[in-house]
């Protein structure tokens, strides 16, 4: 399997660079005989999408979804889904300045001692935008775990060191999941809590004006999920979810359920009992050993505050000679509240892919 | 590739069961050419081994290395190295009274989902055991990155929300990594600050006397590493690392870096800068953008508490009957100084196969 | 690994169908600061065109490649390298009067079988077309293979039951490659001996005027080739190749070396005396335990008449309804002249992921 | 993938040399729940066991099959299933005199090229006894199967240029299969044609008296198969089943249905009519667009003599100096009646492989 590939049976290879004409996906183990609803896949996309507001970069990127292959009449027919999205504000020669500078918290220095060649119109092939290729996938697996009621919700839970309170939002989760989205998405923010929201919102500003930028925690929540899904070992769902989160940039840690917070439990109160209807508690996230329990899998992610800033930063060219570099451009002063369709849907692929995977090696439902 | 197998050139695919006839791995991609060192994988595995001291199981596994195929002479050959420990100390019939019960905290109830059946024997394919494949995996690991001068090392930092000083140790794991894993063998909670650590064993000792259990936190260092290892995207090591550690049963939680901690920085503060000589600091963690920056890769690995525990637990049998559970038996009351040698040898394993994929598809060094 | 993609190490994964957007393939494992000559690749996508005579099919599709992502400043950067086609001449309405009813010798019916849902324009993912793909994949291939002064070649052997004489072909292929390369290219069957190519030539105009179509051999060669590519096992080149060449719609054989030849013969005249200049004949086709040994590999493919044909034909409809079917449009009478060149392509694809492989795992040349 | 793994999503991986501790392989995604029959898997083992007559070669390996994991209680469990047979009767020091010779025929050459080093104790990973593991995990896949009805079977149909007369088998395997395959275990060269093999057996001794040896074709069938297994493209069942043949040491030759005997044949002739029972002849072998019709499965091998002759042979040493060798011990003068078993393991391989994917993508039966 390649770098550029995701999924143990559901399989996404993604392909593109910021700058280049577009970014697109090829999905194989498609189930055939899906009605694929482009409509929210696009919708998956706008919410990627820079512009959406002033918290935001204003680029504003026309992200139309295009099938190149896989579809007949509207149905999936078993035949590699090809979904790909046209670059059309690509500006490279924004990058001419700092072509031969290495921004910091870029990989533009690891980029050239990897490959020996590095594409710097935006970061090339380990930009942002490829996550594009990543929301596409996961609607397209929402659409996979739609048959068994799946629901995959989220929502950023701390930006600039302000801590929102989701209780309320993760109850409405559980029992009423399309309300929780909608409140998720009502905020710019993605934050539920509306004060700690507009506190977020604040921060953000402050550091844009200042030229810098902040980072946060999100929050991803699978809820009506079936027991059973998952495997032993490197088939566990924590570890497929570890490598789907922390290969999304800026990403650089990772919890399932109750996370660091687990480590100074005692056995006695970490362990999850067990009911006749299930396990009577959420410690573990939704998963032990690595499969379902039946419970809400519950994932938190570290989001660094964005590398690319205004103000004035320490750096070399890559002949190594000392220079300043200010990186000018749109960017989003802080990566949450774009991150997080890009966190469901890496959660919604791990999981389709265990679906598809037990319809191979499990017992009917 | 299946959920045994992790790699995605160098590859491990690990085989067996607690109470089986024992634990295995095949290796392909190994070079050929290389002059195994079997004592440094019985070394490590030793390390992993149970009945270490007063603080680990007292069960005295004699978990011997045996190699199945792959050497000639000594050397490896390019066929699949196939290494095998056998289980001498199995007695399954001590799992027969709770056969039918699902313990809290283990994947019994969610085996069950997943396939329809069990191997109620010590869990069977999910059991603890397991990792000693991924423990002789990381030592050819080690071999294959020894060359490049590439050191491995890790220590306990915190247990029972004890917390240690791993400053001194920080310092030495880069300028005298043998010192510094010395140090860490020191104390058998391996953890390398020695107040600490007699806490920390105190902590241990006291929950087990009341039937209890204790998690932490351990962290792994890989040194003296050359830039430009790993790829972008799904090839990321912030990725693949957190496939690895977050697929070790008990993990439940991963950092890169500064992890969660760097979610309250701004970007002028989080961005570490770049001098001639490299990163000025490290708060990427020796990644950025998944590929090496030549700095120290530092990685942090929340540790749940042993689930296996004497205390009476609220549970059901698999008819989904209330029970009550006491899991007799002879278990760790705290994971972390055995599962330090795990998270070490995933992270050598994670570092081997970017080297040959580097082979592959790099520049010369 | 799904099945639309091919490859250990290098890797293509293909998609689209006849009839949609068009025809596309993700190359993951290209050497990265390759400068990637496109029109040598629209050459070879040429020399697969229909239209190219008034052998083959008139329908004049015009099938430029286009690059979506993986270059940058015309060389390869160690990302996926994603060639697409797009569909300039596709008039599915052509097919509505045979939608439902199962063409003989086609997947129509098998396609249904396994999926129970059936793209009916063209074949959709099983069309002939989709050599498009691989015949790309090969053209970059070749230009992997340029350094090792590899070069692969072909020639239609055999048509309608006319056999060529190879000798003089087969002796120029080792001698000067790019004039058995020209010899091939200079009749429209591509059987470079002129006697025979005229009679071939006749042989198919004939069937064309029945309704009918005709069969054939081609051979592929791959000369100047290092000793030392390929492995053992499942990694063997011929089994790799058989893969390859049997993936190819219409091939339903494949010798390597002497084949089927091969079987009557006794060890003693079939085993190839070794000098100190390497094999002194070439009965193994230039592979021994799978691995090249220096001298010319040598593949021959059997193709089966074209299945669809003017002829009426006895069939059922996809209720199981008897009916007679003839299949119009604009078909090539013999696959042979058009076949060459995707098994040319697969050839170099498979040379060139050995080649990836050995730097990976095998000592310096 | 790597190189010594096979199958799409069933996927053997198989390990061990002819001289060292022994032969084994890991088979991930067998399906939970099958009450696997080892006896049926030591069977087939035998079947392809050397010393069964004085055809074959004299040495009495007991080769024992074992399972080191993936059983519980005689059920597979869902987890690996690895099978491992101990070399008993290995003499390395058998293969002193020829150490640094290259055998004429073998891979000796090429596998020092390719490795820089190689395992010179009787072919090391590049051995004959590998098939072993192939035969073991084709005994598994026939036990997959059998919940079908599938029936995989076959026959020696020539051998030194004695062809046999099929007819009345071939009648009898789809008729009476079990029938069929005690007929061809009749004669030890498993050819079910009395008089054919009768003068086959001579001309194998004939050469063998004469320090040489000779070769041959076999067939394997496929019957009670059901229509849709398969997936197009590189998942076409010929495309696997001519890796799965052509990576069988010996074999330079695979054909399906009529193979090279189709390419003198019309459109009009090789396309078999359907009717509303299905295909009503059967030149495609079973196959359409890779995908099972209904119909047998037809594969014919071209298996090469056997490469170590007693006869002397001119050669080089590995230093290029030239020599003469000749190879004494116990081998083979035919591989037919020892290749079919394990052909036909191969073919119940990619079949059940197929079966586990068209669960995961398939509609249900």
């Amino acid at each position: 399997m390649g770098p550029n590939s995701f999924g143990l049976l559901l399989k996404m290879t993604t392909f593109g660079e910021s700058h280049g004409p577009g970014i697109g996906l090829v999905l194989d183990g498609v189930p055939p005989g899906l009605a694929l609803d482009l409509d929210a896949i696009q919708k998956e996309l706008d919410r990627r999408r820079p512009g959406q507001s002033d918290l935001t970069t204003p680029r504003n990127e026309r992200d139309r979804i295009e099938v190149l292959s896989g579809l007949y009449d509207g149905m999936t027919t078993g035949a590699p889904l090809t979904l790909f999205v046209a670059n059309k504000d690509h500006n490279p020669s924004a990058y001419d300045d700092i072509a031969h500078l290495f921004r910091p918290g870029h990989a533009d220095l690891t980029m050239l001692a990897r490959y020996g060649i590095r594409d710097p119109r935006g970061s090339g092939r380990i930009s942002g935008r490829e996550t594009l290729a990543r929301v596409a996938a996961g609607a397209v697996a929402r659409q996979i775990l739609a048959d068994l009621g799946v629901e995959i919700l989220g929502a950023v839970e701390r930006i600039a060191g302000v801590q929102a309170d989701l209780t309320h939002w993760d109850r409405l989760a559980r029992t009423d999941p399309l309300a929780a989205k909608a409140l998720t998405e009502k905020h710019p923010t993605r934050c539920p809590d509306p004060g700690a929201a507009e506190e977020m919102a604040q921060a953000i500003r402050d550091a844009s004006a200042e030229g810098d930028s902040v980072g946060g925690v999100v929050v991803v929540e699978a809820v009506r999920i079936p027991a059973g899904l998952g495997d032993p070992v490197f088939g566990k769902l924590d570890g497929l979810l570890g490598w789907a989160m922390l290969s999304i940039g800026g990403v650089k840690g990772v919890e399932i359920g109750d996370g660091f917070g687990i480590t100074d439990l005692r056995g006695s109160q970490a362990n999850d009992p067990i009911g006749p209807g299930g396990l009577e508690s959420n410690h573990c996230g939704g998963l032990l050993g690595g499969i379902s329990t039946g419970g809400p899998i519950r994932i938190r992610l570290a989001v660094k505050p964005t590398a690319s800033i205004a103000k004035p930063q320490r750096t070399t060219d890559d002949q190594g000679n000392e220079a300043t570099i200010q990186v000018e451009g749109r960017h989003d002063p802080c990566l949450c509240p774009r991150i997080l369709p890009v966190a469901e849907a890496m959660a919604a692929f791990v999981l389709a892919d265990a679906v598809v995977r037990r319809r191979a090696t499990g017992p009917d439902w």
